[in-house]
């Protein structure tokens, strides 16, 4: 699909009498040869790297994506997969362990069991100053007409944007990059940096670690299990970035305070 | 549990060396009679009303909620709620009809099923001023120390809080807002006005509408199938409400033009 022809807001005639335009909203069937496997409300467009990215998240690839593409659905609200699946993709996840039952822990060894241990001492060093900086560099133009759209983009340590998504939902913004990258072969983000424009929860730095990226960093507060995932798997977490200030919670040996 | 005795966030000493304070994200597993029915990451607190108001806003329950409480799980991360489940509590959602696979139709008639159909001419009308500022009068304590939590508010027509409950999840947020009307026997909301931090998704229409709530205002923007959502049941849904200024999108016949 060309992107640029992807419109992700569509016009509203509010009841106060005012034209308006509001994102996109619709649900998305993820379908694993088949089988279906997920529905997420999301923001039509770059179904494919939502899809993708989503199956690895959840570390339910048994194998590399051979394929995915939309069905003949006629609403264009499904998106079919050709990939073997983990053995556990059939299960529902709950986060216990034997010792202490529904706990953070063992949400933190889920993660473990996908993501590789990063060394806090590897990866990229970035300016403190550029990393505040990044949320401004984020292409947003969906959310520019709704207000309405999170938005994750991929960056090089140099601060250079390769590219941006945008959702109604913040996972899905960061599904679709990190399925990007899954789909042109380029992960594990070993030397990038994931950026988004809203708060930081478990959920996001886990897609973040278990795609290999070192550095996440985002315009919104971190949660106490996203600072405790992020120490867990060595990654470097920042947020409140705006402007010339950022806080770095975990992983400050990839941030320099040069000047 | 005393809600003065729930703390909402933990001291963390981030990685630049500030003493901080964040937001707590932990796991909750809602059991039903000892079934385990979903996990939710969520901040602790107002937990047996997360349980109660999520059971009733996906529509899984078939009769009263006798009981709600902690179970003996160290993490304390487990509630046990003891309800009639309705048939399809055990199927997966999604979102389909015959006619267009998937699609949002799909998701509203799903909504319609849980949920009366209010006549835009009942329940109350409100000054949009009051709309305006009903945010301003959110109580959100976790939120001015952490900035990481969603609040949700019960208010009366006149614009009086009756309380108001925080978490990382807006959907929690929301959830526990309901769930305790649910537990004091106060559903549905006929009278009343729902008003969130944040922004205006499918999902809190959706909960708002099975609640009965005519009148469901936020800070932020809503989205397209939130707008659909929201005519379709009749209620009154208003966002980008900030100090003077707010936009109704559907239901304005509730809404007064008096200054």
């Amino acid at each position: 699909m060309d992107a640029s022809a992807i419109v992700m807001h569509a016009p509203v005639i509010r009841d106060d009498g005012v034209r308006d335009r509001v994102a996109v909203e619709e649900p998305l069937e993820i379908r694993v040869r088949g089988r279906a496997l997920a529905v997420t409300m999301r923001t039509p467009g770059h179904d494919e790297e939502l899809a993708a990215g989503f199956l690895h998240g959840e570390g339910l690839l048994a194998g590399p994506v051979r394929a995915v593409g939309p069905t003949a659905d006629l609403a264009g609200n499904v998106v079919e997969v050709d990939a073997d699946l983990a053995p556990h993709a059939r299960e529902r996840r709950f986060y216990t362990t034997s010792s202490c039952g529904v706990c953070g822990k063992g949400a933190l060894e889920e993660v473990a069991v996908h993501s590789a241990l990063m060394d806090p001492a590897d990866g990229p060093i970035v300016d403190r100053a550029l990393l505040a900086a990044l949320p401004g560099h984020l292409r947003q133009p969906g959310f520019d007409v709704t207000g309405g759209l999170h938005a994750t983009g991929l960056f090089t340590a140099r601060g250079e944007l390769l590219y941006a998504r945008e959702d109604v939902g913040r996972h899905n913004a960061m599904d679709k990059v990190i399925g990007r990258a899954l789909l042109d072969g380029t992960l594990p983000l070993s030397d990038r940096i994931l950026c988004v424009s809203g708060r930081l929860s478990f959920e996001l730095v886990q897609k973040a670690a278990v795609a290999g990226a070192p550095i996440l960093v985002g315009v919104g507060a971190p949660s106490s299990l996203a600072v405790d995932l992020a120490r867990d798997r060595g990654l470097t977490l920042a947020g409140f970035a705006r402007g010339d200030r950022v806080n770095v919670y975990t992983g400050a040996a990839r941030v320099s305070m040069r000047a």
